[in-house]
């Protein structure tokens, strides 16, 4: 089968790899309809965090088809419609049975690695997802597949960081970054009910974006963001402020735009190991700051809820529809800015 | 000046009483210029809780324009528009302290009789507002009288019950009643982004209202509203529902419609003192039941911002608009159940 | 093997009857090393729901030793002791993936009857465990078989119903009834750091095993409850209040000393399917109402750990050791009240 | 009067100054029968923030009986014992109104400097406290000097600290630094029902007050803190961890020995303006961080509740007791680390 390759630092290629099979009970495999890239899968292109191997098919957000299924697998048979979660986790250690999936210690990424255990990608014409019943979820009808493919990453990321930024009803946040992350964590913010959301960039296509989803845009090209918020807050400061971008310096925003009491979230993965952090007025002002890797699984199946019931339109941001056959050229037009967001059909 | 006055059961008038005068340092005097009837108001009407004495002027939603201020007054000045809570409360109180205003041990009402040391109401042209840097919250230049009235008591209602039905995203909610306070909890049970929100009526007008503001009809006259729901929610239940009537009936539809490990808040004020509860399905269910009598300080502000943002329109409940001398006439029409809300202005 | 069977209503039997024998891949078969009497086995025996079906091997207090486990078993090998749920859950259901487990759409309780797909009790000397990944727990070196048996219902039951009441610490608490639930409940209620727990019954020797377990016995053959707890609460009443025994009466006594804006747990299964309730004062007082029926599984852990640590002695309260040979005159003492906790071994 | 007044940097010198006076109708008059010194106070007298400025009466951390009172002050007579928060606060500001008096714009902070507006603190005889409903709160009868002191500042930030911490019952914590603010952190902590409390440090005899307060020692020059940790958590890493000594270092000790998920709190007030920070590891571990200036006033009466109730005894930690006239040397002890805590009779 055709799938995308990683071949070494900023090489990708489509190439013929064997067809995937099932090898343990708990596993389907699927037909992939539709695979999106992600902001991720260009920090591993770059050869940063987290790392990927030569010779690894690249891809962690997909839609399929159900096409066999392994014997225990009780919630799925061949053409149920299906999104997977970026990532395999055991269900079993102590930190599943708290709840913590994310951080599961037996975790499996899709598409990086074998640091990961090396699941294959999905990026790729079939793919195999272990404990299915785990990690993937049934797409229900009125739910295309360019609305799904979100809900396994970038949107579940866009929600988590929405709810953990404690947004209360009437409340003013700050979302610092209109790219993917920060549009979809615009619409997701809606959800808790804040009388505004600001919205900081300095690329007017994407604040324009922002304000169709119920942003209010400030752009950093023109003012200065902190400034501004103080401004249209009665010098206050927002109650909670989401970073999106993963930098120090969009950190320091977000930090300096939150009134006192208030809540950070970070969405961005950061694209620094360690870095500056303002200690003393992060603690004078009594802040909560929260780290944004998320949780995906319980997130899933109630943000497909929204999406069927009309409200949520994630499939808004896709800029790209292109073949997988064209990926070798769709990395290189995500990679110089010039896309938001791009499917793949196989 | 002009005022409504209770005169016994199911006796109201227009009369002229003497304006009222600041007599304590915290006072503000108030020239009300939009009053509203409560369905609180029609209980007391009948002669049922909370008891009305007569001579009293009635009202206790009512928005107006400070015309004198006690000393101890800080927040409020001549020709500041404001919007009253309907109940005054002392702040020092272990119950005030705790944050629980509305369970203020000192609590005093407006305009319902002596038993609450007997706040005159807002039914009238004057009306003195105690405490009034606590009690009263400025209003903002883009919100209305007739939306800022809304905040006092019967939309911070809907907020509060709205809120302790502990609806997540994606949930689906199911609200009972879309009376005045059906239809304004149906607008709030928005702001925390469930995907869906059943509202359960037997009149097709309020019905309409309900979907205009988002919600699914359920005409409790076509169909039997627990089996509808089951139905739509694959026979598992509403996540939370929201009581929003006060009978025991409604009650159990309520308790009935919703999935295990669910919660049922309460925001219709109960017609009866005690009444039949079913104990062990509501134990076999691991529900909770939340009341809805409101803790209303905390939610005005956040509520105009709301409004304020565009967020919140109900001022769309208004049915009547009318003149303070006819609300002998307004009484009748809205116990007669032809007028959604009725606002006043002198 | 032998086993206690039920014959019929107030009638049990010691028998002999088939060793179980594994099915299911995810089966575990226990050789039970402890077993206890708890009071919802009372229930069934007289009748009561949940409803006991004759032939039924009875009993869901048990822990044990692995004797196999099913080719899909991961976290178990033979020779490990383990605790039990009171019942197994699907874990794919739409209720257990909002991890409402107790809610499980497919839930089968262990020792009751056909109505719950018939799992056999584990008042016997084998029990087979089914999703024994799920279902079992494993026991700490430093936990004894007389400590563990209580995290798989009576603890849990204490324990959820006590994070339910919403305690803070420093507050006042009040627990209706010293029974086994109750008492449990008055240890539990501690870890939420309490300033007092009032702990309420009729009975001297269960007032003074509260009293050692850190309550405030009020006698309540002696003094009004209500009274008293007004009395040493300022006339305010108790923060949150948890009943412990199932009836309406005590249920209203719960409500009544709890002040307003308080929180009213009910960790006792009614006794009643429906019965009277005070919903004037419930909604006046704005209090919340949370119903106990226990959701075990993400509890059974924290309580091993609890008890490892010394922080909680569960086994003061067992009054009666028993030999499973002698579980009719078990049940007689335990029926006549004679007992506050039996356990037996096989 | 006899007062303690900052001459500067490392300076302080018991003085006569003008007993001060009765200005503003919320004000109360104290005559001061106990003080404390506080490590904030050192930071001051380093000439770190928070600054003083030459002339000021030092001191926020004190109990008293008060001697007069203004006409507004309804809660308060004189022959009250009372002790105060360490700052006035407005009331009526936003952030008031949301309930953050900490971070009230127009915070009075005692003792320091008149960037905080000047109010004179209390090691001294007399002290005016400002708002005095607001900022004081009643001693119970059983309640000691020696006890009371600490609910208005370093007992108030361990128990908020401790909340922050988000423990559940059977939760590991740590607790990094055992000087007064982790010894009472460690107390604090075991309101919230954890099964264990590590404690880091480095100095035996605080590592012996912390097993007696419930802790796990672990001695940093020993061991490798973070390692010892793992260790003793099968690998896993503590649910929560709360720093307080305000460093880098120490904040990163905490942050590598919370598991996955967890949260930080950070109690101690940090030494430095910005540091180093460990993003990526932060954000992959999806970690918590929440900050420890404390919003006091809702402490204050459950901590005295429950010191009331023999369940925090923060007097313990008091291992010098000194009278005003010796001062100066009390902060050269208190400087040299050869007290834990200093507390002064006028």
């Amino acid at each position: 089968m055709k799938a995308l390759v990683f071949q070494g630092v900023e090489d990708v290629k489509v190439a013929d790899v064997p067809k995937p099979e099932i090898k343990d009970p708990g596993d389907v495999l699927l037909k992939v309809t539709l695979s999106a890239i992600c902001g991720t899968d260009l920090h591993s292109f770059h050869g940063f965090a987290p790392p990927a191997t030569p010779g690894t098919v690249i891809g962690h957000e997909f839609v399929g088809v159900v096409e066999g299924a392994g014997p225990d697998v009780k919630r799925f048979a061949p053409g149920d419609r299906v999104v997977s979660c970026m990532y395999a986790y055991c269900g079993h250690c102590a930190l599943c049975r708290k709840g913590w999936f994310v951080q599961c210690v037996n975790q499996r990424f899709f598409g990086m690695s074998e640091q990961f255990e090396g699941l294959r990608g999905g990026q790729a014409e079939y793919v195999v997802v272990p404990l299915a019943d785990q990690t993937l979820e049934s797409v229900p009808d009125g739910v295309s597949d360019e609305q799904a493919i979100f809900v396994g990453d970038i949107l579940a990321t866009a929600m988590f960081g929405a709810e953990r930024a404690e947004i209360r009803p009437g409340d003013a946040v700050a979302v610092i970054g209109a790219g993917p992350v920060g549009l979809l964590t615009t619409m997701c913010a809606q959800l808790f009910g804040p009388a505004r959301v600001f919205v900081v960039d300095m690329v007017p296509a994407r604040l324009e974006m922002a304000r169709q989803f119920g942003g209010i845009p400030i752009d950093a090209s023109q003012t200065h963001p902190v400034e501004a918020i103080q401004k249209q807050t009665g010098d206050l400061g927002v109650d909670s402020s989401i970073e999106c971008v993963g930098l120090v310096t969009t950190l320091e925003t977000a930090i300096r735009c939150v009134r006192g009491g208030g809540t950070v979230a970070m969405n961005g993965m950061p694209g620094v190991v360690t870095g500056e952090f303002p200690y003393l007025s992060f603690w004078l002002k009594t802040l909560t700051l929260r780290a944004g890797w998320c949780n995906v699984p319980p997130y899933m199946r109630p943000l497909l809820d929204l999406i069927a019931a009309g409200r949520l339109q994630p499939e808004k941001i896709i800029s790209h529809r292109m073949k997988l056959a064209d990926a070798e050229e769709a990395y290189r037009l995500f990679d110089a800015r010039e896309a938001t967001k791009i499917v793949l059909t196989p």
